[in-house]
């Protein structure tokens, strides 16, 4: 046990019985970087080694390139901020900054963090069979066909409990749910009924687009960090995750879930 | 075959040999979304329904609620814009942004893109052998008491042909890296004579940061994307992927790979 992990009591579905079990699930951690007294940046990480994580993104952005560079550091890791004081003392906002998203899950500006956000919990009756669920999931790897040819991309996938109604791909497992999210809101398809399906790992950010669409069921071949099984009991979703085969681990809400 | 991928010849390791193959890699794209005509965010992403990605994005940003939110979309498929007008007219730079650099690969501001930066092509006469690398390899794994734990976190390491020096774990395969290069940073370990191995995938970014280190060899655990091996070729590293077991494949610059 360390910091990089949180053990959990969660419900696994396994040779066909439903029973309580404790797993151990990824940490996920807020850390803001100040930059000569300007916030610089916010990056979602495994709260371990935050001075070195620190000055590895200065580094990897260009912006200090040699020890005499790198003027001071200091954390406070209870509020999540790491003071940092460089040679370079350029205002940031005139740096030629290029604001990118990246694949895989990369989201530069969110106007929303989990704790401000306005969201209702789901409010829904669905339920579905584990048998059901691992059967969706089934088709759902049968239709990933880029992925068997690269095993470099993500899938997502906005199904009922009997079929695959919309399904996409993507490098970012981000990109695919947007995709998804896009083509229900431009086709006026209500997702609070829904099941979803990602390939990629559940993080806070992931969540909170399942929750702004209020779907009651998200379904990942992937695992959870402890952050979203937390917004995801508070906004009633249930999370269901390591789907793959013939097992299923649920991490909040199991009601909605049956043998 | 489809705009998700793209077949490249690359020279793979399998049964204790060395040769030439074909195989599909997953092809990355980079869409800028102009909104009201102001620039909002670049996503990397694959070239599939961009118009779909652009309305998720909104949506799941909570820039747009409902349908007639939505006035207008444009794409330029070419030039990898599209321009959204909404009914909301708002100044972005006045709503309330925060930047957020999200597990997995996030990355919310980058100081160059592939095209303008500045970095010499590696200038190495390191050589390896496939056993030596897949002896690495083995290490890395063992090492990774968190991913079996959790399967929710990623992890990178700077190794001699012989050794890991350095190991770190992650949510993010970027912030993992970022670790390993912070402790090079503040450690003032030279990486140009260095084996980087990172369990994630090789995306542009993650390929450009090697670039910067100037590390002659990077290796994946998993893919690569189109755009990284290019950039790989481009900065004469050596980019492996899909290591695992007794196989790699060489995406680049195989004159390193000693059989």
């Amino acid at each position: 046990m360390n910091s990089l992990m949180e053990i959990l009591g969660v419900m696994r579905y396994e040779s066909g019985k439903l029973s309580p079990v404790e797993i151990g699930v990824a940490t996920e951690y807020a850390l803001t970087i100040l930059l000569n007294g300007r916030e610089l940046v916010t990056l979602l990480c495994s709260p371990t080694y935050l001075d070195e994580l620190t000055i590895g993104y200065l580094y990897c952005e260009g912006l200090i390139g040699k020890v005499d560079d790198l003027l001071g550091l200091s954390l406070n890791e209870s509020k999540g901020i790491a003071w940092v004081y460089t040679k370079d003392r350029r205002d940031i906002a005139n740096l030629p900054f290029k604001r990118i998203v990246t694949p895989g899950c990369g989201r530069e500006a969110t106007l929303w963090t989990p704790l401000d956000m306005e969201v209702n919990p789901v409010d829904s009756q669905l339920e579905v069979s584990c048998k059901g669920l691992l059967e969706l999931v089934k088709e759902f790897q049968r239709r990933s066909e880029t992925w068997k040819m690269t095993h470099g991309v993500h899938a997502a996938a906005l199904c009922t409990f009997q079929e695959i109604l919309v399904f996409r791909e993507d490098i970012g497992r981000h990109n695919a749910l947007n995709k998804v999210f896009g083509h229900c809101f431009r086709e006026g398809i209500d997702t609070r009924y829904s099941i979803v399906i990602s390939s990629g790992r559940i993080s806070s950010e992931m969540l909170m687009k399942i929750a702004r669409g209020n779907v009651p069921i998200l379904v990942s071949l992937s695992s959870a960090t402890d952050q979203a099984v937390k917004l995801a009991k508070r906004f009633r979703i249930t999370l269901v995750g390591l789907a793959r085969g013939s097992k299923l681990t649920i991490y909040s809400v199991p009601e909605r879930i049956l043998v």
